[in-house]
Parts: C-alpha cells; sequence; structure tokens
C-alpha cells in the first residue's frame, strides 16, 4: 500500500534538525495550547508545531469532508472517529502542504506566522479523551521475570497466558502527559512479608517502560473485531510509562490485580504517532506456540521494530540509559489485544487507550523495569553521578524514548519524561 | 442534621403510590429524553418525572447559585461538580415546589404540563458521563463464600482483605441503564479444568447484586481524602448488577484479576438517591477485626439499611425472588473505599462510581450471586414455573429493587432489570 505521506524522498520546507523524531513522514497528530492561550489539534514537523485549527480555519484542508471545527478542539476523539479514511487523506495533505516544492504556505508569511510555532511557545495536553486504559501484559520475557522473582507458581509463567493476552483495567484519571511531575504514593505494604501491615510512602517507586495504542470507535455493545480487521480501528501509537509501587502491589493485588500500585500515575507522549507512519516498519513477532485459538490467528507481520530506552536522571546529574528494548519483542500483537478485548463484546470507543504491558527484551539490559534490571532490588544499578539505584528516588526524572529507522528515514514519538517529587503534604 | 427536603411529615400534590419508592422525601435524579426527544435532567415523585430543565427556564430555581442550562444537559456530572451545598438547596427547592400547601406550581396547569411527565412517556438514560469505574470486593460473606467454592488457599478470605477494601477497575463503557438487553458473552474457558481452553458462548452467566456510589470532584492528583471526610463527597447511591461470566473469570483471572468476565456489561438503575436521603437510614456496619489502621478508622454510623433483592423471570414465566439481602452487611463502608481509593493520591472526578462489590448476607438465602446461591452450580435453584437455574439462562430477566422504610417513610431505588439475549450475531 502507498501512502503519499510515507515517501522517503520527501523533504519539508520547515528544517528537520539531523535525528529528529519529527521528519515529514510522520505527521503526528496532537493537541496544544498556544502562547495566546488557544487550545488546538496540532501536528509537528522538526521542532515546529503547527496549529491545525488554524490550517482550516485558512482553508487548507478544503477538498476533505471534515466538519468546521473538527481541529478546533481540546481533544482528537471527534477526528479519530471520523475513521481511518479520513486521518490519511488528512495526513497526506499535511505532507503535501509542507512538502518543499510547495510554494502555497511556504511562502505566505501572515499565514505561516498564524500557523506555525516554536515548541517552546506551546504547551503539550493529553491528545485524547481517554474514557477507558486498558492495560496487556504481553511480554513473554517480563511475565518470566516477574514469575522467577516473586518465586510464583505454574512453571513460572501463568498457564492461560500463553492462550491469551492477558489484560486488566487501569484508570483513565491517572494518565498524564510528559512533564507533569507526580508524587511518591503512600499506600499499605507489608514491610518484611509479615503481618501487620504498615501505612506509610512506598518504598519501591518503579517505572515500566511500555507503548500504547488508541482506538476509534470499534464496536456496538456485543460485537466482536476480527483479529485480521483489528489494526483498522487503531489510530496510532504512543510512548507510556505505566508508573507502578511494587510493595503497595505485592501486597494488594491477590486475588483481584493491581490497584492503588498503577492508579497513582501513568505518563503517555504526548504525539499520537499514527498507524500509517509505522507501516514501513512492520516485522514478524515471536513465534506462538502453543497456537493460538482460531479467534486469534492473525495473518501477516503485525509487530513493528521500534527500538525503546529508558534513562534516569538524578535531582542534579546527568542521565543515564538504564535500558534498551525494542517494541518487537512483544508477544501478542495490538491486532491480537483488541481482537481479544471485543472478544466477549466489550464496546470499545473512540480515544480509549491500551498498553503493550511492560516491553522487556531476552537480555538483562533490556529489561522494561527496575523491579527486573535489579532483579528485585538485590542488583542496585549504578547510574553516571555513582549513585546507585535499586527503585526510583525522589527528585529523579525518568525519560522513556523511542524510534523507528530504516531507509533512511527516522520516525520517532519524541519522549516521556515525569519528575518523581516526595509525598504529597495536604494542605 | 434537619434536611427540610427529608421531613417525614410532608405529602405532595402529585399522588404517590402506596409502597411507592419515590415519595416526596425522595427527590433522586437522573436524565431522561422526554417524548418530544428533548434531554433533560430531572426528578422523579410517584410515577410522574420531572423535567428540571423545563423548572429552570421557568425559574422555580431562583435564588440558587447555578448556571443557566445546568439542568439542560445530557448528564449530572456539571451538576454534580457544584457540590454539596447545591445540591441540598436543589432538593430542598425540589420538595417545597410539590409540597401540596404550596399553590404556585400546583394551580398553573400551563407549566405543570410543561414539567411534568408519565413515565411511559420517557426514556430513563445514564444519569451520568462515568469517568472510571471502580468495584471493590467489600462483602465478607461474598468473599468467604468465593474462598469456599473455588477451594482458596489462604484460611479462605485472602490476608489482605482483612486489612483493606480490595477493589479493581473496571469499564466505564460497560455501564447501561436499567432496560437495556444483553448479550451471552463469548469467550476462552477451560471446560473440564484441562488445557486446550476453547472458545465459545460462556455457560456460567450470573448477576452480582451491587450497590454503587457516584462521587463529585475529590481530590486534586496526589491528595488523598480522610475517611471522616469522605462522605461530602459522595453525591448518591444506585443500583448495581455487574453481570459475570464465571467460567471466563476463572480461566483469565490469575494474575491481573477479572477482565473480560466482567466488562461486557454491568446494568444499574437511573435514578441516583442522594446520601441526604439516606441520611435516616444510618446503621452500623460489622466489627471490623483486626482493628483498620489508622487512615481507614472512621467515627459514627457509616452503613446504610438497604433492604435488597433480586428476581429472575423467564422468558414466558413469573418472576421469582432469589436473594434477599442488605447493604448494611458490607463489611468496608463507602467512606472507607473512598479514603482508601485516595490514599495513594488517585485522582477521583464527578461522576466516577464505585461498586460495594456482590452484597451477600450471612444465610443462604441472602447470597448475592447465582454462584453462592446454587454453590457452584451444585445445587441448582427452583423457579415458581418449575424450571431450575444454576446460573441465567438465555431470555431471563434479571431484576435487582432495593429500598429503605422507617418511620412511615420508604425511600427506594426503583430497579435495574436487564434482559440476557443469545450470544450476538455479527451481520
Amino acid at each position: 500500500m502507498l501512502i503519499s505521506a510515507n515517501n522517503i524522498d520527501r523533504k519539508s520546507w520547515i528544517n528537520v534538525p539531523e535525528n529528529s523524531d519529527f521528519p515529514i513522514q510522520n505527521i503526528p497528530f496532537g493537541v496544544f495550547i498556544t502562547k495566546d492561550d488557544v487550545i488546538t489539534i496540532g501536528t509537528r514537523i522538526g521542532d515546529c508545531a503547527i496549529d491545525m485549527g488554524a490550517l482550516q480555519q485558512l482553508n487548507y484542508f478544503e477538498g476533505i469532508d471534515l466538519t468546521d471545527d473538527i481541529f478546533m478542539q481540546d481533544t482528537l476523539n471527534d477526528f479519530i472517529s471520523d475513521g481511518k479514511k479520513t486521518w490519511r487523506l488528512v495526513r497526506n495533505r499535511l505532507a503535501e502542504l509542507f512538502d518543499e516544492t510547495n510554494a502555497k504556505l511556504r511562502d505566505n508569511k501572515i499565514h505561516r506566522d498564524r500557523i506555525i510555532y516554536e515548541l517552546e511557545h506551546i504547551e503539550m495536553q493529553l491528545p485524547v479523551l481517554i474514557g477507558d486504559y486498558t492495560d496487556f501484559y504481553s511480554s513473554k520475557e517480563h511475565a518470566t521475570n516477574l514469575g522467577k522473582i516473586f518465586n510464583l507458581p505454574e512453571n513460572v509463567i501463568p498457564i492461560n497466558w500463553c492462550h491469551m493476552p492477558v489484560g486488566y483495567h487501569g484508570r483513565s484519571s491517572s494518565i498524564i502527559p510528559s512533564g507533569i511531575a507526580i508524587h511518591r504514593p503512600m499506600g499499605q505494604t507489608l514491610p518484611e512479608d509479615e503481618i501487620p501491615p504498615v501505612f506509610g510512602p512506598s518504598r519501591m517507586v518503579d517505572f515500566e517502560l511500555e507503548t500504547a495504542f488508541i482506538t476509534t470507535d470499534v464496536n456496538v455493545r456485543g460485537e466482536n473485531i476480527p483479529v485480521n480487521e483489528a489494526e483498522d480501528y487503531i489510530f496510532g501509537m504512543v510512548l507510556l510509562n505505566d508508573w507502578s509501587a511494587r510493595d503497595i502491589q505485592k501486597w494488594e493485588s491477590w486475588p483481584l490485580g493491581p490497584f492503588l500500585a498503577k492508579n497513582f500515575a501513568s505518563s503517555i507522549s504526548p504525539w499520537i504517532v499514527t498507524m500509517d507512519a509505522l507501516e514501513p516498519f512492520r516485522t514478524k513477532g515471536p513465534n506462538q506456540n502453543p497456537a493460538p485459538l482460531p479467534y486469534l490467528q492473525s495473518k501477516g507481520k503485525n509487530n513493528f521494530d521500534i527500538h525503546l530506552e529508558v534513562a534516569i536522571q538524578p535531582e542534579k546529574g546527568e542521565a543515564t540509559i538504564v535500558s534498551k528494548s525494542n517494541f518487537k519483542h512483544i508477544y501478542w500483537s495490538m491486532s491480537q489485544q483488541l481482537a481479544h478485548h471485543t472478544s466477549n463484546g466489550c464496546r470499545v470507543n473512540s480515544g480509549d487507550m491500551m498498553g503493550s504491558g511492560t516491553i522487556s527484551g531476552p537480555t538483562p539490559d533490556s529489561y522494561g523495569s527496575m523491579l527486573e534490571l535489579t532483579w528485585g532490588g538485590k542488583k542496585p544499578i549504578k547510574l553516571l553521578d555513582g549513585s546507585e539505584r535499586k527503585f526510583i528516588n525522589d527528585g529523579d526524572i525518568v525519560t522513556i524514548k523511542g524510534f523507528c529507522k530504516n531507509n533512511g528515514v527516522r520516525i520517532g514519538f519524541g519522549e516521556v519524561s515525569t519528575k518523581l517529587l516526595p509525598p504529597f503534604v495536604r494542605k
């Protein structure tokens, strides 16, 4: 399938720095507030944010069937509801508009000044109103590591794990965009694995290296989506740091799963990279043995080759990369996750978000959480400033980055970066 | 505390049938569509629905600080955000307006015709946009029964259960109002507890007898709400049938909790009964031993004496009451649930919903699910038409009712009634 916006030879009249995640082949979508306090939907090329609401007012989307204010909104939900054909038309139009050979906008200074913002003059918002947030648990390496660290029964990986993309519901209100600091959560824990429990600040705050996908309106209640159609309902992907308090998690999670250990915060990168932009980076996923049941058997390449890394920056020090992983390691694909999620008729709407689960690779330097990197806190990590970490310290900034690269084109997500503050003090 | 609307001697000029759940002392809030296709916020007295949007347009809320269109909306979220003081002023005003001694509206036929609808001429909607839905697991009897039926370790009840209101996140998109039929879900199960699993219609569809409370804006991210202030943030309560597919649940739930076994549907009664209306029915909860940690220690009576019952009506037969229970049996109070939920700083917003968990009483006829009533399907229940049930059959209508009664006043919830249809067939 040829998508005009993906043309690798295209260059933009907006300067794109070397190794930028946002060449004209990316064209992600996001929501931002301008310096004039206007909220708008936009895209990004290089280090410029582009006001799509203003573009629409100036008629640059003429000929595409869009409601008058589709980009003058504070979430992408309505645009996402318009469906894949419309997303593609809009993305292709943006590629044409900013193509270096297209003089229409390039040579109109008045329009350019109204449309283009430098990044430091805008503030990124959550791109969608997330109605429901699901987190899967789809990395075999992560599930295996947790089984070993927590000494779980059932041959380390739960038996059901090999037959379905195990997942659980998270909390929508916990999702925040990159750049928002969070507080170390308080909670009940069992410090020495002995009753009684105590209440106090978590001593084991951790990141989880994940990606997430955003859906359009998927189904009516009761309807399932076949696995080979599922990708048509995925708008795009973001990076996700699913913050976790391991000591709270260990004590609360039996029998109903993680709850307060997770719902204090989950951070996402603010630009949604479309599935169209990721199309050139398809790759085969891991072999699935045992064979999935028919409703989970998919054709073709359903994984994506996305390089991922996590860095920890202490309050007064430089950042240390503590993990390098890749989305291609994920065992259950997004298509399988969405097919499974709707297999019981569960309703999935525009703006819903589904996390991959922690993406751990096969080697110890590719694990996607401190729990695994330090093997339950037994092997502390040394940072570049000489300090050690078992988990995340107050004042640390955790940053996840991700990008794809081939044929000289780099399509990236930017970053999700979050500072951990000491516990909240109630006034 | 004296709340004018609770005056037990007050009578309305609207006829209230004997044993109605909706005397003038109730004044619940809901959202409905009129026969003219107008959506509005309203209340109910007897068998009349009252259009509060029209009341506002006709100036009947004069003197109360409300935005112009607060009741001309399709959800109660904004009104709930206005806070407890405003809810109380509005509820008291409605009680005065419909008091039999108040001629203002009573004797104005033109206004009456614009404001009052018979129930058969309106259609109830979901009363709130539910941002996040949490389900607790707070009945000790239910947790004990499940432990025995599933033969769980840890002295039947999980150790953590006695120290915290265990809960998990459900799916907002699954919540539907009373009267909407649902389909038997498909899913992965392990029919004979042996690998491999199969995919097909659930054979163990069950109800769960619950109540739920709706919150206002509770906190900023990071902030906790002390247990003795928690009730100020609760707008009111509804009945909840948390539909469950037990065979799917058993296979999928380890280690991350229930997921597709629950998110195909949860039904609620459409009228939110306020905490002010429930105030006269406070009662003490069960003794808590071991003593809760200080952040969960609350003062006063925090439970409510709400009679609950569940009936099953076969497709061509009369309804049989299969369970009678009471909300007062619940071990962890709503105050404790909300204090625990925010103890880690989790953000809770206007319109969020929190379920009690299945409310089972101490005797076998008071259990709140078929799983318990038939002890895992081993002891089928006989219905009045002579048929037997282990779980819910296609065509059955399950109805939950609930009410409080003392001093001659009955405050009720009406009902939540849902028909189970055969599996969905994709067109």
